[in-house]
């Protein structure tokens, strides 16, 4: 994979190849690439996912590692309450601004309870009722809408009221990260806490929002790029294959264990200009149109100018640094739309 | 009891009395003058509480139409599944500052899932499967660390970072709004949220880090009292006896739905002038302490300088505005102290 996150996956953890390692939500965009790693590794994966945004179609259809159970992660967990996994990572969650903004009860529920759940069985499921290690995907809506870029993991968080139910997606993130502190202060679960910035690649898929894979499937068939606001917002785009490798770093290094770490890229790029590269990139004659917000989201929907991650307390503890240029993202995306619709074909 | 918030309940519900009332946490402090409230005005009343923090002898020990169940919010509801109900008070949660350093984990678990099932259950409990009136007690612990006073229900929230077990209480606490806020939303729950300021009064105890009951105690006896920090800290003080007529009003006021609402007094007073003020009412002889905060709490807990409502809102929905002096919850708390110490001897 390229990444030295990736490189320090051996020695870390001490253990041989054969792990058993529980993936919820690894049937979506992130949880997918993590899940091929892990394959590839020689490890067991079983994969617990409701569908509600992941699709089976980003798994191997079969292979005698891996094992799929569509189903929540409370009703997953449930059956699988006698087996034995040396490590869990903790993906699955409501995820996208819009499905917050429309769902905030299910937003809530899924996000907090689920995490709970999750934690209390992650204390005994290790070999001989020990622990395994865990890691729980937090967000950088964590950070809320504080204007002191770049996000340091101990800054202060700002937030909305909470008349805006946009911000609840925020606040159902930071209970997960207290719970998994919590749990590693109280019982000394070796848990770690991954704030994901703005993750892209191939398989990630635009109906929620995504910015990437909706500008590119936009520029492949020649529509016009939809901009938000003036455009001048910025983001700092990671590729998932940096980041898989990373979260599989973090959760095996016992020196993370007990800490938060941003994961992403720390080079912002306008939303304008990202419209602009993925046109360029792939050639395209799609033109760029501006929306106003308010025909996006709700009035009052507020956005960020800048988020960018500081990414030096993740550098001193994996190495970690991405390495993947936008531009190769862009066509990785590109080719899994075009693989895709052409095995629908 | 003096508020005009008592004046305007019976105008606001056009309901006759005989009224069935679920108080969660209703053996607690303020649960217990809500009772007492609905008890003599004819309503019909059942508790739910687990007695963590409440006390059964807050309640009158024997009454025809109070019904106590010793239980936590959700074991409770269980058993009322079958159950009719007109307003629905949930007061229970985890409180305290101390208890929510100490115990995390219960904490989140309590507020945000205990919360989730209540408003579920209300959306059904009326007559005829309508939705209940409910009042959410929320706090003022939800506006963190802004400095920006006094404070308003729309204003922006600021927290510590997630490494500080201390802000989960507010996360977990503006969830609970967020929850209830979604439910008037999406489901047309006729829910109000109660962000309450510091309430004191008789019943109050001082084991959980509450100062007014602690300060008192202490003059009783002559022991020091214990000022944190440099003691310029200030807060706003609300006798129980103006918050409970308050809270019923909001209840029962259908233009609050689906609002928030600060509840509390806006006239603050240091913690020094407090213990200074504690001393004079009751003419004891006791000193005054200094405490530095590291000694009381965890190294680099944080405290807010000044906590204050703007009171615009609830005054012009209900005309609320506090009526008891300091002194006069002063000397309330001593009665009572030393009615039960009576008791108990």
């Amino acid at each position: 994979m390229g990444t030295s996150g990736a490189d320090s996956q051996g020695h870390a953890s001490g253990l041989d190849a054969g792990r058993s390692v529980l993936v919820t939500g690894g049937a979506g965009f992130i949880g997918s690439h993590l899940v091929r790693l892990l394959l590839d590794e020689g490890s067991s994966v079983t994969v617990v996912d409701n569908l509600s945004t992941g699709r089976r179609d980003n798994l191997p259809p079969s292979h005698d590692r891996l094992r799929f159970i569509e189903a929540d992660v409370t009703t997953g967990i449930d059956a699988l309450a006698d087996e034995t996994f040396d490590e869990v990572i903790h993906l699955a969650a409501a995820v996208g601004v819009r499905l917050i903004v429309e769902q905030p009860i299910h937003t809530i529920e899924t996000n907090v309870i689920e995490t709970s759940t999750l934690l209390r069985f992650a204390l005994t499921c290790g070999r001989d009722g020990t622990p395994a290690n865990v890691l729980v995907a937090s967000s950088s809506e964590v950070y809320g809408k504080s204007d002191r870029v770049p996000f340091r993991e101990d800054d202060d968080v700002l937030y909305g009221p909470t008349t805006k139910s946009r911000w609840s997606y925020a606040h159902t993130k930071a209970l997960d990260e207290h719970l998994a502190l919590a749990h590693h202060q109280q019982n000394r679960l070796p848990v770690v806490v991954a704030r994901l910035f703005n993750t892209v690649g191939p398989r990630q898929v635009g109906d929620y929002g995504m910015v990437v894979p909706s500008f590119v499937r936009r520029a492949m068939s020649g529509q016009p790029l939809l901009v938000y606001g003036d455009g001048e917002q910025a983001r700092c785009f990671c590729d998932v294959r940096d980041v898989a490798p990373a979260l599989l770093a973090l959760t095996r290094t016992p020196s993370c264990h007990g800490r938060v770490f941003n994961v992403g890229s720390d080079r912002p790029i306008t939303i304008r200009s990202l419209a602009e590269r993925v046109i360029e990139t792939l050639g395209s004659s799609s033109p760029i149109k501006t929306v106003p917000y308010d025909e996006a989201y709700a009035p009052g929907f507020e956005d960020l100018r800048l988020r960018q991650p500081d990414l030096s307390r993740i550098r001193e503890a994996i190495g970690f640094a991405p390495t993947i240029p936008l531009d190769e993202t862009i066509r990785g995306v590109r080719d899994a739309i075009a693989q895709r619709e052409g095995a629908g074909a």
